[in-house]
Parts: C-alpha cells; structure tokens; sequence
C-alpha cells in the first residue's frame, strides 16, 4: 500500500491519488502517513479535501504531526485546527514541544485559544481534562421543530449531536434529550415538555476512571460535565471514554508487574524512562528480601544438618507466591469491577481459605508422590528418610497456599481500606511476603518433624 | 435507600413508590431489585412504567432475573420480551437454567424466537453472538425525507438509530449513513446519493476482540455484521463493546496470574469453580521446578562448603523473577494494543537489555552496600569473606536481570508467533525460567570467585 502510493506521488498521479484517499477512513490513511517518508507527506497532506485532512491529523502519531505541523504555512495549519474539535487539539498539544504549542495557540481563534488554556488547566486525569466544549446546546422554551433549525444551523461542528442539552439563562444544565426523542415527538411540543430533567451528569475534577465506570454503567453516548456552580461546560463523549479505559488497564497492569505507571507506548519510551519506571519496585523488593535471607541465616544450623531441604525452597517458594498471586490479582480485578466490597472481606476470605484447602491438598498430595518418585534418590544420597522429607514438605505446601491466599486476598482489600490503589499488592508484593512466611513454616515443619 | 423503599412497599404507598421509581435510571433501579427481599421483588416490579420494567429488568443478576420470571404470569414475561433488545434476551438466556430457557422462548413471538435461536448458535466470543437484530434499514430509492419517516415509524423498537444501515433487495449491505447526515442534506436527495458506500462491516464469525479493536481505531456507535454472502444479518453497538473490552481485560489479568479465565464475577463463583480455574496452572508450575530442585541437589557439596550463599537465592530469585515479570508484563500489553509486532524483537532485545544493565547494575551496587553493611556479621561468622559472598551476589543479580528481562520480552513475541495467546507468558512462567537460570550463574559464579 505503501509503496503503491509512493509510487502515485512520484509519477504525479495525484487525481487517482487524491480519488483512492478519498474512498478511505482517517485511521487507515493516518497509519500510512506515519510510514511514509516525512519529506512526501506534506505533498500526501495537501490532496486531502478538507475535512478529511483534519479527521488524519487527528489520528496520527505524534512525531508525524509535528513534521507536518513544521511544513504547514500559517494558513494551513490555522485551517486545520479550524476543522477539529477542541478536545483533540488539547491532546496534540499536550505531545507537542513548547515551540509549536505556541504555534498553535497563535494560529487558533481567541475564543478556541481561551477554551483550550482553560482544558490544559484541569488536573490530569480529571473530567475537565478530557472534555470537548462543541455540544448542542437548546433552550426549554424552542419547540421541538425550532430545535431541529438549531441541529441544522450549528450541528456540523460539534462532535456528537445525538444528545442535546437544555440550560437556563445562567447556562445551569436543567435537562437533556435526544436526537431519537426529537424525532420521535410532536415538532410542536417545547423542548421543556419533553426534556429529561433527571440528568446524570460530573465535576470538571471528576477521576476519569470514575467516568469511565458511570459510561459502562449508563450505556452513555456522551455525558455532560459541570463546573462548581452547575453550570454546563462540556461534555464526554464514549469513544474518549474508551481510551480512558485502555489507559487505565495500561495502568492496572503496570502496577501489578511492579512499575510505575507510563504513558507512552513502548517504542516511543526512551531506556533511561523504562529504566526509571522499573527501578524503585525493584530495588524495594529486593531490599525488603531481606528479612528472607535473615530467616534463612537464623536456621542455617537445620540447613547444614540437611541441606537436601534446600533443594525445596524454590518450589515453595514459587508455589506460595503463584497461588497468592492468583488470589490477589483476582480480588484487584473484582474491586476494580466494583464486583466486590470492603464489607465481603469475610465472605471473599472464607471462600480463599477453602479454594486454598483444596489446592493445598491436592499439590501436597502430588508433590509426596513426585519426591517418592523422582527425588528418592537424592533424598538417601544426603543420608535422610525420604518419606520424613516428603511429608515435611508436603505439610508445607499445604500450610503455605493457605497463608499465601489468604493474605493474597485480604492486603488488596485492606490497602483500599487505607486509601491506597489494592493494585500495587499484586504478585510481586504478595510474594515478598508469602516468601517470608512460607520459608519460617518450611523450617518449623522440618525441625518438629525431622528432630533437629 | 433499599429501608424507604421497604418502608414504601409495607406502607402500601404505591403512588409515591412509583413516582420516585420513576425518576430513577435502570440501572439503579435494578441494584435495588438485587438487595430486595425475593419477596418484594414482584410488587416492586409491576408498579414501573412498562419500557423502563424492562429496561430495569435487563440491567438485574441472573438470580433476581430468574426469580422474578418465576413469579411473572405469562402475560407479564411476554411483555417484558416484547420490550426487550434480542441481544439482552440473548444475554440472559445464557444465564438461566435450561426450564426457564424453554418458558422463555415459548413466550417469544416466532420470529423473535427463530432470531434468538440463531444467536445463540453463534460461537462463543463471535460477532455473531453479541449483535442485535434491531437496525434502521434504508433503501438507496428512498428520499431523505422517506427514511425520516421510515425511522420515526419503526426507530422506538431499535436500539440505536443513528446508524442507518441501506441494503438492496437481496439484503446485501451497500451503504451507510447517519442521522447527522441525514439532517444536515436536503430532503429531496435520495439516499442512494449521499450514503457512504466504503463500508466496513464485520463477518458474523470475527472474533470479539478483534471487533472492539475496530470500535476503537474508527470511534464507531455501531458496526454492521454480515453473513458468507456478505447479507446484513445484525448489528453491535458500541455499549456491548465497552462490556467486550472489559472482559477481555479480566480475561487477560488472570491469565497473566496462572488462572484459567472464568466467565463469572467473583462472589457468584463457588469454590470448587474457583479450584478447577487455578490448579492446572498450580501444578504445571510446581512440576517445572522440580529443574530449580535438580539444579541446588547437584551443586549440594558447594552448598554444604558454604551455607551462607542459601541465605541469598530467595532474593537473587525473587529480583529475578520480577525484573523478567516487568518485561513480560509490558510486552504483552503492548502485543494486545498493537504498538509493538513480531519484526520488532530485536529492536525489543536491545531495548531490554540496555534497561536490564541499568537495572541490573543499580540493583548489584546497592545489594553490595547492604550487604557489607547489614549481613557481614553472619558471613562472617560462616568462615567466609564478606566482600567476595558480596561480590559473587551482585555480579550474579547483574547477569540475572539481563537475563530475566531478556528471556521476559522475548518470550511473548515468540509465543504469539506460534499462534498462542502471550498472556501466559507472564510473570508466573517466566519466573520459573528465570529461577533456573540465576540458581545456575549463582552456583558458576560462586565455584569460579570462591573456588570451590
């Protein structure tokens, strides 16, 4: 595709070029703009009509805007930021170096270039900082046909038509409808006869995250945003809603490997930003294992008497921390899903403690079989009993998937509790922990019954 | 709120219940019917309006749905399916038991019933099994004006109007347009002149998220679906995608954590479900470290010389297995969201193991402070030179983390290229790796520095 309209562009062909782009979506011709070669996409830019040249720019990387931005004249880029709506522009800027963030401050209208200031001022991740301020905005005394006129007259311009909101002189949100009840009503009914006056609507300061849960709760198409005096200032529209959402599985993610949040995608984050990401979970976890390596000193008398026992810290370890990690990741999501509450905390406990029992016992029992099979050998080689060590880890296995779940389970809650996001007690944390706790039972279980 | 409305229910304060009911949203409204008494649910239920008590009734758990079906006459259970989508009946029926399946398509009109009974046959997480039937069908012959007509007259019954879907007489799809559209172009036009002929439509057999990917690339309300003959046989709306993403992601968190992907929210899934999602993984798991195992039984004379060196593999594996997580994590998300592909692995390796060095190095100085400062009294008093156990440690943690990470990023890619999902490529398996290979530097760099 690629080639073939580079090609075009070199043999000049620019009316089957500008007819092929023309029958195609704007994130399909953005992908090849952001493969071309930077020098042809200006020439690539100027074939598109209009509307659709703004719909690209929109969908582009931002290092392929900020070329095309370099090459516009003035005109061309005050044209641009003519068709787009105000909530893309905020976030090309928010991507751009300061020299061409002046720029397109210069070349936007004032009033354009107040709303946008007024967007870059709310706190990140705030509703206000996503918002777009092109709504349809009727009156409740306009009759349903006046508010047709209205759609008509202005609706080219705002990103979604489809819900219309009502507001007082003062500009207080008194009601909502829709392009679907317009159509389907008398057009001689007034707007405020017919209008929704139970509107759900948020804060500019509103978490983004919390709109997102109100979207998939409501099926919203786009939900209105108010500022401290109830005065309509914006609105959100679904499909920023669903980058919200991937932003924030992003982040869940992350946090639950044990980084710090970025937010980049992985081939644009430089290794000196990967590397300041990763580096304090690490260094934390690894200081914190401290106290593992204390607990293994302090039996190091046990461990020279048997150092086969040695040969089974890994798969304790490692079993205790998968089966926590299953119970702490499981219980993150819930929350996160609002599937659960603090108030089930005995409830979700109840349920690990017999999830655990089970896996407990069923590891244990293939673990015993196992050791007498496969580890026999090396058992009698170290001189012990190899049933005595079999049972011995055995019992721990089962002793440490009951710990490791239910503390897997019960720290998500509990860091909610205090306020914290339950994300950042996912496996590596769990298993830190579960670490400590599975090697002090591992050691008590080995010197009670294999008398040291 | 659920005590007034008891105290309402009691009270017999019908008019008042029902004019607060009234001006609530549907999904509020059935969070009450799932706190309710059982009970009082059929009382509450008859006193809504008859479009919201379906609405309501959509948005309740299964096991409110399921009893007040039981409590419903047939009258009433075929009212409430008359007002319902078919992609909402569809989704309960996959929630009731096989007798309340029957009674529900008994109550079903035929045509209703022979659309549901086609959904349903759709394999799971297909297209085809998330669409609705319920579309805005124009003709190219019709005027603008017509298909104003034609969507006041047949739009209460569908679930989204504002993508119209234009076919021909043999129910190809050959066009699409919106109410936007429509409204902003002259009446007289036909539709045929101003539809958008470049449609993208989905086969009935896409995968789900592959579609949800789509929604999100073309910000669409609504996408037609198709059968082998490319004829229009249904729709999906945007709100069914938001519930698909969040699936997805659910499904993506517990397979990274070694847990078969359940279908059920946490507290409706019974232990022994919970059990049977968490033991495979368990075991496989427990198995694959018999190698850990294996590997400490054959450098036991290493050990025995210098049991000190014990006290560090819970943390040289711990930093392992989560430097390798990091990575792994990362390149997964970053697979599923398309910003990384399988051409760029070696871009990936160099990244990684540029991070790897940094991290590995930081973590090796600072392991090297602490150690000589907090554990030098207990290498000590094992006979052994604090500064080399120091030094065989942290140069075994900077091989370990260039290692973990490498084998981290890489795995996944190599796992999606062989046509698995790379989710399970997380955390959980590549620490069982990683284990193995830094007990294995460990006890190499430990006989080569301390000359065993």
């Amino acid at each position: 595709m690629i080639d073939e309209i580079l090609a075009l562009i070199q043999n000049k062909e620019f009316f089957k070029l500008r007819s092929t782009l023309s029958e195609m979506n704007a994130p399909d011709i953005a992908l090849i703009f952001d493969e071309l070669p930077e020098d042809s996409t200006i020439k690539l830019f100027r074939l598109l009509p209009k509307e659709l040249a703004a719909d690209t720019f929109v969908e582009m990387e931002p290092d392929t805007q900020e070329h095309l931005i370099s090459t516009f004249s003035d005109k061309e880029l005050r044209e641009v930021l003519d068709e787009m709506y105000v909530d893309d522009t905020v976030d090309i800027i928010e991507e751009m170096p300061a020299n061409v963030v002046k720029r397109i401050l210069r070349q936007s209208d004032p009033e354009t270039r107040g709303h946008i200031n007024k967007i870059l001022n709310y706190p990140k991740d705030s509703a206000g900082s996503i918002m777009t301020i092109e709504y349809v905005n009727l009156k409740a005394d306009m009759t349903v046909s006046q508010a047709f006129d209205r759609i008509r007259a202005t609706g080219v311009d705002k990103e979604t038509i489809y819900t219309c909101y009502v507001t007082d002189s003062n500009r207080h949100l008194i009601g909502i409808t829709t392009v679907k009840e317009l159509l389907l009503c008398d057009p001689k009914v007034t707007i405020g006869d017919m209008m929704e006056t139970n509107v759900i609507f948020v804060d500019t300061f509103e978490d983004k995250e919390n709109v997102a849960n109100l979207f998939d709760k409501y099926d919203f198409l786009a939900m209105p945003v108010v500022d401290k005096e109830t005065r309509l200032v914006g609105i959100i529209t679904f499909d920023d809603v669903i980058d919200v959402i991937q932003e924030e599985h992003t982040e869940d993610i992350e946090k639950m490997a044990a980084i710090l949040p970025s937010e980049k995608p992985y081939l644009k984050t430089d290794i000196w930003e990967l590397f300041k990401n990763r580096i304090p979970w690490l260094l934390l976890l690894m200081l914190s294992s401290t106290f593992t390596g204390g607990i293994i000193s302090s039996f190091e008398n046990t461990l020279s008497a048997c150092v086969i026992l040695t040969a089974f810290i890994p798969m304790l370890m490692g079993t205790g921390g998968n089966s926590g990690g299953q119970s702490s990741v499981t219980i993150i999501r819930a929350l996160s899903l609002n599937d659960v509450e603090m108030k089930d905390i005995f409830k979700i406990l109840r349920k690990e403690a017999g999830v655990a029992l089970l896996c407990g016992t069923t590891l244990a029992v293939v673990n015993f079989a196992k050791m007498m099979i496969i580890d026999q050998g090396a058992i009698l080689a170290s001189g012990q009993d190899p049933i005595m060590v079999a049972l011995v880890v055995s019992l721990t296995l089962v002793v440490t998937v009951v710990c490791a779940k239910l503390a897997g389970c019960a720290l998500p809650i509990l860091v909610k509790r205090i306020g914290f996001d339950p994300a950042v007690m996912a496996s590596p944390f769990v298993t830190t922990i579960v670490d400590a706790i599975s090697l002090l039972i591992y050691f008590e279980i080995a010197m009670s019954i294999l008398h040291f």
